[in-house]
């Protein structure tokens, strides 16, 4: 990576920064030439980032313009017939990653195969079967290590690929109890060059729980976005953050999550039965509001709902943490922003977390920061002072 | 209202921001003085507001403290016995509120009775039966609308107050066919001097619009959320922005909300209903995600899911818009956020969007910016030639 011209030393903490990015010790076990099969976003990001530390390359991807724009944006070069890659890392859609694997194994005998796929009991079962069927042999499954980088855009395919995709995203490691330490090795450097945050599940533990913080909230959203479709536009008119927040993610590829879900169909289930009871629950209180008991009811939910809600890791994973939101108006303008973020730093006050808030109407927009508490009142009296609206 | 020390005429668009703050004409309809039944979050910030707009406001509460507390941060005067306001705005928590109207109606004969709870049918009809009960006169009911300011904030009670809470946010007038006009230029006006954007809809068509656009999404958060009580900790390092995003709002009041749903119950059923019988149709299907045809069916629940999501309004209650998203890594220190937007500020870009990503492990936190399409390359290039890290 070129040195940047500016130095953002005097306002970084370098030892968390540069561990996160350019300092990384190039100090790795990983094979080479890398072979990546698929060039989609997380292909082409990953072929960019091992790049960007040193690595050679090489790119396959069933759609040659796909493949094209991968190796023009420099994720690598195409992989040829007489190329011998040491590390193979499988980038294709779930549906067809068992198949990739299984071919990799085959056609490569001294190659470490990894695959990054959402779903990994369903690809390891892939894999055991072509042994059971005489297609690979035991030594050569044990070369397989399926893996699931947690990262993603909202757009697809290679134009959008950038290396720096992994900092910070977890990356899970399934390893297995003969999983050799040499394929951990090789796994963990591939994600550690890419600056990822290393865990390690069995594959059962993994699709467990991506089932319960990722499937099964996407499924609730779609759910609830796909009430809208009837609804008025002047209903609509009311939308707040709630009804976007809680539908987000259902602006989700419907392709990539139909082969998600129906791979993850056994652990994902569970939690659908659970959350039917709940609501058929909630159906029959609601039907005779107001039967003794019913409002308990209501409540037990919603305090149900504000225990799992508190158990969600607060900022860089460590516990769940309160913060005071501080609300300041803004003015819809480029400059808007800095002035006010500036005139917070000025008052010394870190900003946790900010988001803006969509107004109603006129062109305003509404910075919301999560502050310590304990500074709130210094914050909002300084911004006061200085003219600005705080909400 | 002072005016401010620090000039913000140079970078705000000031027939907009104008007409939502200071420049607000002060000419209304708004007979005084104005009692406020209830000083919590909502009451006091109307004081506080009205106040600022130089109207007389007389505070009552229930709790002396929280009365106290409403007057000392200026919110208005405490109510004695002899007073005699010209309009009452009944702040009080949902369940007391018809009471509180009926009340007002008889203990103020010329007075004009608001409400702001967020559910109106139920308060319309505990006043009709009040006029059926011969309790007041229909001419009595004529002197009372029904109003619903969608604001709100994480905290409650008369300390978290601002009387710019409203800026922006929608105001619903219930109006109904026989409703004075007098009485429906007050309630404007009050909305108007809080700086909020104004809609007319009857009870029913509100009470209908908020069970999709705020209590359903509140369900779907609290069903969603409760079933993380027995994640382990280990699931939850891998939550992302979609966990958060879906269950955001599950950290509500459940005793507000317990008295919401249940009064709303009749027009959010239909909806649950709704909901359940897809739920049931998806556990049906990946109970065999393998037959013929469950792929389709995942996929149109998808699809359905992107319509809805697709119709919620985006800026400033625009059509919705498709923003390219660029994310920035910034360190987690005070200057650095100002950094960054001042970068994306140098380069002209205006930002549409933007929210704080959080990062697993690494103290680096992740700026994500919503921009137009058009701009986004020139952004990235930019920022990524100044060195800042653009995932």
């Amino acid at each position: 990576m070129t040195t940047p011209r500016f130095s953002r030393t005097e306002i970084v903490d370098t030892a968390s920064l540069a561990a996160a990015t350019e300092t990384i010790s190039k100090h790795h076990s990983i094979r080479q030439p890398v072979a990546i099969i698929g060039t989609g976003l997380l292909g082409t990001s990953i072929g960019l980032g091992l790049r960007a530390a040193g690595l050679e390359v090489l790119l396959t991807d069933p759609s040659p313009s796909a493949q094209a724009v991968a190796e023009d944006i420099g994720a690598g070069r195409g992989l040829t017939q007489e190329d011998q890659p040491g590390t193979v890392v499988v980038a294709a859609p779930p549906d067809v990653t068992g198949e990739e694997v299984i071919a990799a194994l085959q056609r490569w005998p001294e190659a470490i195969v990894l695959d990054i796929a959402s779903v990994k009991t369903a690809i390891v079962r892939e894999v055991e079967h072509a042994v059971q069927t005489g297609r690979i042999t035991p030594r050569d499954s044990l070369r397989y290590l399926g893996t699931h980088p947690m990262a993603g855009r909202e757009r697809s395919g290679p134009v959008a690929a950038r290396g720096e995709l992994f900092t910070a995203a977890p990356w899970v490691l399934c390893t297995q109890p003969d999983t050799p330490r040499q394929v951990i090795y090789v796994a963990s450097d591939v994600a550690r060059l890419l600056g990822a945050t290393i865990y390690h599940m069995s594959p059962e533990e993994h699709d467990a729980a991506v089932a319960k913080i990722s499937h099964l909230p996407q499924i609730a959203a779609s759910l609830l976005a796909s009430r809208l479709q009837d609804t008025s536009v002047q209903a609509l008119q009311l939308a707040g953050n709630g009804l976007r927040d809680t539908t987000r993610i259902a602006a989700s590829d419907p392709s990539l999550w139909v082969q998600i879900l129906t791979a993850n169909a056994e652990q994902i289930l569970p939690e659908l039965h659970g959350m039917k009871s709940d609501l058929d629950r909630l159906i029959h209180t609601l039907s005779q509001p107001t039967a003794s008991g019913a409002r308990l009811d209501v409540a037990q939910l919603m305090d149900e709902g504000n225990r799992g809600q508190a158990r969600i890791p607060g900022k860089h994973g460590g516990p769940a943490q309160g913060f005071a939101l501080v609300t300041i108006l803004v003015d819809d303008t480029p400059g808007a922003l800095v002035s006010a973020l500036q005139a917070v730093a000025d008052a010394g006050v870190n900003v946790e977390d900010l988001r803006m808030e969509h107004s109603s109407g006129y062109q305003v927009g509404m910075l919301e920061l999560s502050v310590v508490p304990g500074h709130k009142k210094h914050l909002v009296d300084s911004l006061t002072e200085l003219g600005w609206k705080v909400l």
